[in-house]
């Protein structure tokens, strides 16, 4: 029975699909089929490695009253300060100032307007003062007027090249180790994951299967109005100037009712733009799970919290307790926080 | 080594993921662990049919010029007349006729309205003579003004008992079985299945896994705008009486773009609104598959195209032939139409 099936097995994409099976036998029906090395294993023991090992036991024990269908099995992450680095600016501001410079260089006539002269000049201070409309204006040059095909490309160029302005890494090496672990430990138990984020959803996409092991279908994000047309015979979906959805702080829940249709069950956030998307999770019956990352960590992060200007952490750390959200504490929790420089 | 697992196969979930797991390793490997019955066997054979298998082939064949990965075996499906039928009305305007006679019995005021007075009398002509001011009333007050969580319970509970005007069925047995059998034939080659539906997401997503076999989180639909709140301590998803996306002709793009991020190979509809989905479904390189459902069966389900108030296929007529797109025809191509009845 095995023989003619067992070549298959060096086969990357059914492994992963047989491993699946099994590790869904074995949460569904308490079996387990071989003795396993940690899957946490970047995690220190502690109380919050043991809330997340003892949560996901609880919804996966056959028969037990925590029990939850693996369709159910819904976890939610945000994607900036909870599964990357967010400081010191966001990494898709980095990527739009980077851009302004080349768009800039093509058009320099935009250097006339304010906001786009102190995105050029990296002035964040200059282009904070210009305002909504001057971080709308960022955005339409550096976010519209290209197709979704296009504007994916660019993205992916900018990744291949562009580094963190302190770490002198790529951007893309700045994932936390112990989040992508987590991901992999609940999608072995049977968990669909998804990212939620503030940031846009069709920058996400281009990184979330590479980094996180997330197909672009589980990204929910912000948006920006777009456009199907016919050009010279060419269908293309064109990008506008306009915002459609903001996946923020109530906008969270929201944005996981449109896309997704289901209530998680697990919630991974590091901000107060995340507490509605932890509360939506928390605050139903049976077994749930909210975790909130804390950067407390300057020595191998960053140290942030109450008074950051980005990923400000204040409401979560005052109430989330209360609420029974595990908080992480990036210094004491993790063995190790970005991968090893390759 | 098969022994202690065999018990498992007992288990209807696991036995599925199995299932999917072999057909996948045939799709992708071109190993057939044992002859299967006819999975399209509600199909006359034909050119229909032979063109939708053909291309299964040619997209899961391994090594083959046509092989599509099968993390990009997207197949996008309409709803109306494509799964199930759409006539004389849309089953979701009839939902909400339907209602409309609960809400005024609640509130006799709301009948001094001419479009909800028209809508409560079930006089259609008098309903779309209030225009679109009127149909904005109407889901206003059909669709919207409560939680999420009420609104599914609501259509749950108006499919228990509402029945087709003609066919004295159910709506939910109005079900087209050639179609839920390509649904799983695309599914058990490694498809994900997704519906596209002009009607409303939140509708949709509550029959779409046991009607379909699809969950709620593969329905891409027209919204309405909701609204993150903390009733009383209890967080709920509030409908507003706005509408957020159509999800209609050069719309269902926007939807799939938006929803899932990935262009699809494969896309089946009915009628001129699902035009611009088949465009771009087939438009690009590759092996791609376009389908439209043609009502030409009045003694079974009904017959319709050009001159149709509901589901006009003209264009697609047309113009799909020489695209390359394949008519079926209810008469000719399918044994049935309805599941029996129960």
């Amino acid at each position: 029975m095995l023989s003619p099936f067992f070549f298959l097995l060096e086969q990357p994409m059914l492994k992963r699909l047989l491993t699946a099976a099994l590790a869904l036998a074995a949460s569904m029906y308490g079996t387990v089929a071989h003795a396993q090395a940690d899957p946490l294993s970047s995690w220190n023991d502690g109380p919050s490695k043991a809330r997340i090992v003892a949560f996901v036991q609880a919804v996966t024990q056959p028969g037990g009253k925590d029990f939850v269908a693996p369709a159910e099995r819904i976890a939610v992450f945000d994607n900036d300060g909870t599964l990357w680095s967010e400081q010191p600016m966001y990494f898709q501001l980095a990527f739009a100032i980077d851009r302004v410079q080349a768009v800039i260089e093509k058009n320099p006539d935009l250097a006339k307007r304010p906001s786009l002269r102190a995105a050029a000049k990296r002035d964040l201070k200059a282009l904070a003062a210009t305002g909504e409309k001057g971080i709308a204006e960022l955005i339409a040059v550096t976010h519209a007027g290209t197709t979704s095909e296009e504007f994916a490309q660019i993205v992916r160029d900018w990744a291949k090249t562009a580094q963190h302005p302190t770490l002198k890494r790529p951007y893309t090496q700045l994932t936390y180790v112990p989040m992508r672990e987590l991901l992999d430990y609940l999608r072995a138990n049977g968990f669909k994951t998804y990212i939620v984020t503030g940031g846009g959803i069709e920058f996400v996409r281009v990184f979330s299967e590479e980094l996180y092991g997330v197909p672009p279908e589980q990204v929910v994000g912000s948006t920006i109005k777009t456009k199907y047309e016919v050009r010279n015979g060419t269908p293309v979906i064109v990008r506008l100037p306009e915002i459609d959805f903001i996946d923020d702080k109530a906008g969270k829940p929201v944005g996981i009712h449109k896309f997704i249709g289901k209530r998680p069950i697990a919630a991974f956030g590091n901000s107060d733009g995340d507490f509605e998307m932890l509360e939506w999770t928390t605050s139903a019956p049976g077994a749930r799970l909210g975790v909130l990352v804390h950067h407390d960590d300057a020595a191998r992060e960053f140290a942030y919290d109450r008074t950051s200007h980005i990923g400000k952490l204040a409401r979560g750390l005052d109430e989330g307790p209360k609420r029974g959200w595990t908080i992480v504490s990036i210094k004491n929790d993790w063995k190790a926080v970005y991968p090893a420089p390759r």
